[in-house]
């Protein structure tokens, strides 16, 4: 592996958009036979229904005549014909891995990999990680945890995929699992952290009360958690492309695999799709796994970047902004919490060392409560807060600020809306 | 991959055993090559301080000469040589994972691997599962962990190379965790489970409490914890070789992975070479690894069955007796904590559901703690036991009865050896 390289796949990353969507096509074709070959009941029921033949699917052109998938239908599919459902694109016995969805949303949906969709997941992880700088010989330590829920192993062979060495170190299980990673860290020094927010920090504190610096003597720096991070990565979940893209050193949305999957924003009333800029739902069609779902809805809100990327890759960008079960309705406005948390990190005063917030649901007024410096005058503070969301959205705030440790915490995913 | 066949590799697992010997002389030179020639500063300072050069060391014959090494002179050329100490078989540039010991017995060392050597791993892992008779198309649920201390990969990639589905549900980690887990195993119901005996017994009480039958819904039996259990399995360290070999349906010791180490066993006190049905420390030499070891003792105790087995596999078994540092010594005897286990085993009134009990080191005699029924009359099973050990041991024994609960639970290794 050269790692003088710029791209990890510099034929795929800099195709030509062209060329692009005619191997998108081709993918496509190929998925779609399937859906009468294999067979898989559920997408063939579901075209059917919708009055398509195999024969009314000629290009990429007619891919929105096909009806978007939510999870509650995967969820049903499973309910329906246990335990797996009939969505399927692989016939069980090809199957060598199950994981489970976290269920946030619901009863969890299990997700089922062939040798190849692991192969797929893996490489779209080699390409990601070789994006954030990683190259071989260096080593990056990941805390991801492994169980049925976990999109650990995927981080972990895309990273050994590159040639560098991966320090699978787990999240912190108890005192001497952490006195134990604490010390391999302190002897190698990684090049590289890859920590959930909380997990860093619970490690670096570890650290410090056993009298080592975290940045001098482990090479671990706590990232700022700025809302902006977030458009560093794009996901589809375990169930379609877990490392759909990342952000190249631009920073400025994360780069599609879109030789991997065919990616839409659409607007969620009308299905419309959506030009640059504009929020819509993220709609993924895999293209290269053995199982595949056709037009996957993930009722996650996106926006495009279609502007050329300096970088120098052709696969467009993609900004995540938030769930749609986490739009806040206010007047005629919908806001989401990434929002909210932009106009936070404009003031120190409740941002840092991060900003810890909810907004608590309200048909009439934007209700945030947010955990505060207790060094500041608190009514002026409430005041500005109330005055720049006000300007910014043209809706009436309600600030209610509150002391530091006061919104709960999360080890995972954050709940950032909350129901009056 | 054929279902039907007998063996995961039948070329290899049925080899005569002088083209055994042929093959692991041919690549015991190619290891010994690479002393000089990576070089490995480390072996070549042990070889020639015991005045061997290249040329003096021609066939297995000659492999007695090498020195052994221990683990605390891995320990050592790291703290000399820091982080990986100069030990390593291949340049650090080309290792993609790294982890650390448990450090039960002191500062934790670090493992590396190549590529390679997960493979080699991997394919080891493979052998032994498809002698628990997996095959393709079946399901298996596991709860190993997966941090730096863990072994789980290779368990995880083992099962997934046979065209088995894997199920890595994780160790207990919460009730969500819990929750998820169970409603994943009861709409699968796992043709196979791998749970370490706590572990197997906290899901299934978990099972119990919200209405399931663990054996019906989940298809999970608990396993009994019978002391020849551990001689279906023999593992020489995620060091060296950590799948080194397993049992077939014989279950008469475990058979070795000839093809990819020597194995041999040896007095402690005189270094000659023990045979059939003598216990001596376990030496391995690792012949497929970039990352090996030459005549690696575990300070851990084996037993030979060298009789030809009935399955047709040709290559040796062997029994894992336990830890050097666990042989308790009374009178002229030294006993490991297998042997009291026996002995227990013998007597449901201390043995069911498990055996719970400690042996408490003292020079005169041998004093077991062991937990008991408390329906039976304690004074006459003390006596009974107390009988049956020295008939079996010919030293006298203090056997203490405790209630149940009194002996501490392991989640991981046991301590079955205490000082007084």
């Amino acid at each position: 592996m050269n790692a003088e390289r710029r791209y990890y796949d510099p034929d795929v990353q800099t195709m030509p958009l062209e060329r692009l969507r005619a191997l998108q096509a081709e993918r496509l074709a190929r998925q779609l036979d399937r859906v009468w070959s294999v067979p898989v009941p559920f997408f063939r029921r579901k075209l059917e229904a919708a009055g398509l033949r195999r024969a009314d699917l000629r290009g990429l052109g007619d891919l929105p005549l096909i009806p978007t998938t939510v999870k509650d239908d995967l969820r049903r599919s499973e309910e329906e014909h246990p335990p797996f459902g009939d969505y399927r694109g692989a016939p069980i016995e090809a199957c060598v891995r199950l994981g489970a969805s976290t269920g946030t949303s619901g009863r969890p949906t299990l997700i089922l990999w062939t040798p190849k969709d692991l192969a797929v997941d893996h490489a779209a992880s080699a390409r990601g990680r070789w994006r954030w700088g990683l190259r071989p010989g260096m080593s990056l330590a990941n805390a991801h945890p492994f169980g049925v829920n976990a999109g650990g192993w995927h981080f972990s062979h895309g990273v050994e995929m590159l040639g560098v060495l991966n320090v699978p170190s787990g999240p912190p299980l108890g005192e001497a699992h952490v006195r134990d990673v604490l010390e391999v860290w302190r002897r190698i020094r990684p090049d590289m952290y890859r920590l959930f927010g909380n997990v860093a920090r619970t490690y670096a504190d570890a650290a410090r009360a056993m009298g080592l610096d975290p940045e001098r003597d482990l090479n671990l720096r706590i990232t700022g958690d700025h809302p902006a991070e977030q458009y560093l990565m794009v996901s589809s979940g375990l169930e379609a492309l877990p490392l759909l893209g990342s952000a190249c050193e631009e920073r400025d949305g994360a780069h599609l695999a879109e030789d991997l999957a065919i990616v839409e924003v659409i607007d969620r009333r009308t299905a419309r799709p959506c030009g640059d800029g504009e929020r819509g739902n993220l709609v993924v069609t895999v293209l290269e796994k053995d199982n595949f779902l056709l037009r996957y809805d993930l009722e996650d809100l996106v926006r495009w970047n279609t502007k050329p990327c300096p970088c120098g890759e052709t696969h467009r960008r993609l900004f995540y902004e938030g769930r749609v079960r986490d739009v806040v309705r206010v007047g005629d406005r919908e806001l989401l919490p990434i929002d909210v948390a932009f106009v936070l990190y404009e003031f120190p005063e409740v941002s840092h060392p991060s900003a810890e917030y909810q907004i608590v649901r309200r048909a009439d007024v934007l209700r945030v409560r947010v955990e505060y410096d207790p060094a500041v005058d608190a009514g002026g503070l409430a005041r500005r807060l109330g005055e720049r969301f006000q300007e910014r959205f043209g809706v009436a705030a309600d600030v209610e600020l509150v002391p530091r440790g006061a919104v709960p915490r999360f080890a995972y995913k954050a709940a950032r809306v909350v129901d009056a």
